[in-house]
């Protein structure tokens, strides 16, 4: 049963490095450019290894929607099992390839997808086998959680330190997809659709942005209500049979677990009614942890494991369905019904509101963005 | 594939129920006590079970070596997989088990006894498929996690604290297991034998007790020092090919992620050399969390799963190799050239220790404990 691994960047050199050191041996490594290091197993052209029949496993780490996807496709027509580290790729076609791979009786894994190093959607998808998973919440980029933990740690500014993260490489030039929460809105889709067996898409996540948060924020977060933040997604089985899926900055006591997640590192938790809450704590993104999972997904592969999962769509996202109460800093005005508690400092409003949903929180922001494009919106988790 | 399971006590129930609920059939459950839920599944003659060619999977929840050694030896030798959360007997008959899994051909799974409903076993093995361990750690007993974070939130001292845990059946009533530390030291057994892939008895396990903590401990470390307590089990593998084992309180920063685990939580952590840290946190007990890891053993088995890991002694235990300071009240002294801080107040010494080996420190101990029964130890986490 013979390896291939699609692009040869950070996770698939990681990966290329991680199963030639455990005596697993890669046949081809498809890549344009030149890697000396690979001999003959490196090949520019796909179709070396799409028809070489011996190999049967191909691992995706090109990354993006194409040529990952046409090769994908063509992987599992070819009878190929795939494994995939690429979070993009896996949300937009999430039922696509894994009809495909039902179709053709082989095995679509993606653990590396979502956290990184952390096992989490290989014991996610192991405890929903036997559990029902009413909820999946987690800290699950480097790049914000990075950022925040500095912001707190030495009082500094967020554009600040988002350049020293670019600088670092943990942070992309442009950084849009991570502080943006679009990053955390595919990895709480995926999540969520493995943990309530029901397809969810990217775009049903509703997102508030991280990018406003300021020193300032941070500071009366701690004074205020000696609380701290946290960049996370949510998804949640509601009571009535609808699901709720959101990104957003939290206020989090200090004792919280996900308050003393530091630097890039991921926490991701489910909560079973059997099992209560499991957590899983790690790296989220980097060579060798991400290598390593892609690894993890073949070695599985080589070892026996066949299941593809496919839900079809069971439940409807419905994010008013979710209460909660927010702190907003504004120089605009909140409508005084949902305002519990408004300091003014410098001509900016500081509010909590009372406990409003999801959905009209989300909604009222884009509102709010339009006249104050700086004002900042968290979550404050009970 | 019939499934039968032996116990109906806590675990037994919890994951009979677990399976029945997900539309697994059980088609037989061994107790000697009478069960009219169970109605004709229910019998008190293990041949029953062992002679029914159809029940190809055996879930051992008896706890204890016998009868469960005969039951599950029985059990492998007739070719049935056979899944257990019992530690005891796990960690006492490793190799003989494991091996009469593989000479049969079947299946021996043990998730369930490290870490209750925590997939720690088995995302440990899964990791260490292709990465090299150096290390794990973790709060593995609930009993003690309890104690000390009632002891430290609301100022209890430990025998009033012990007693509430016992009324609540958080402790036995006979907990020397749990406050001593050998429940930790199998636990910390198991898993060192997983992650360094070599044999780890119990005896192997460097043992200081918790019994001795007071309140008057944790209020010195936490205005000396601001750190708190937690009661961990520690497995490294050395440079020189040996690896250390023990089990000790240990002094740790409260901002570290085990200084956060409150209430009769676990968390237990991986360091490997591709991945990084990994950290596992969840329920170590009870009914529903281990009924439900011992069912997903099941459910893996089902599922077409057939491992099991026989390594044979490959290191050697040297707890010489591994340094750390100390924490130690005392009425009595200890040698001077270990003592790098000492402050006395009402005749008690308060030290703070160099740097010293694992094994001197817990061999110091045990002389010291003669003189001074009363006297507490803590490793120093960096």
């Amino acid at each position: 049963m013979e390896i291939a691994i699609l692009g040869y960047g950070v996770v698939g050199s990681g990966a290329y490095e991680i199963l030639t050191k455990n005596g697993y041996n890669v046949k081809k490594v498809l890549d344009i450019r030149p890697h000396n290091e690979l001999g003959d197993a490196l090949t520019a052209n796909y179709d070396d290894i799409l028809n070489d029949k011996e190999i049967k496993i191909v691992a995706e780490a090109i990354g993006g929607l194409e040529p990952a996807h046409t090769f994908v496709v063509k992987a599992l027509k070819a009878g190929k099992h795939v494994v995939s580290s690429n979070k993009h790729l896996i949300c937009e076609y999430y039922d696509e390839l894994n009809s495909l791979a039902k179709e053709n009786g082989v095995t679509l894994r993606f653990t590396s997808s979502v956290g990184g190093g952390i096992p989490w959607l290989v014991s996610l998808n192991r405890t929903s086998a036997c559990d029902e998973i009413t909820k999946i919440m987690g800290i699950m980029n480097g790049t914000t959680n990075f950022i925040l933990d500095a912001m707190i740690t030495n009082g500094r500014d967020f554009d600040e330190v988002l350049k020293e993260a670019q600088a670092l490489g943990y942070a992309e030039a442009n950084p849009s997809a991570d502080i943006d929460g679009l990053d955390v809105a595919r990895k709480t889709a995926i999540s969520s659709t493995i943990a309530f067996k029901t397809t969810i898409s990217e775009a049903e996540v509703s997102i508030h942005s991280l990018r406003n948060i300021t020193k300032g924020d941070i500071d009366y977060i701690n004074k205020k209500f000696n609380k701290t933040v946290r960049y996370m997604g949510f998804g949640i089985k509601n009571d009535d049979g609808t699901a709720s899926a959101f990104v957003e900055p939290v206020l989090l006591s200090k004792g919280a677990l996900e308050a003393n997640v530091n630097k890039n590192f991921n926490m991701i938790s489910l909560f079973g009614n059997s099992v209560g809450r499991l957590s899983f704590y790690g790296q989220g993104a980097g060579k060798y942890p991400t290598g390593h999972a892609l690894a993890s997904d073949v070695i599985d592969i080589y070892n026996g494991c066949r299941e593809s999962k496919l839900y079809g769509k069971s439940l409807a996202i419905d994010n008013s369905k979710v209460e909660r109460q927010y702190y907003v800093r504004t120089v605009s005005s909140l409508p005084n019904d949902i305002v519990k508690a408004c300091e003014v400092k410098d001509s900016t409003n500081y509010i909590v509101t009372n406990k409003i949903t999801v959905s009209a929180m989300h909604s009222l922001a884009k509102s709010i963005l339009e006249s104050d494009p700086h004002a900042f919106f968290a979550g404050i988790e009970e």
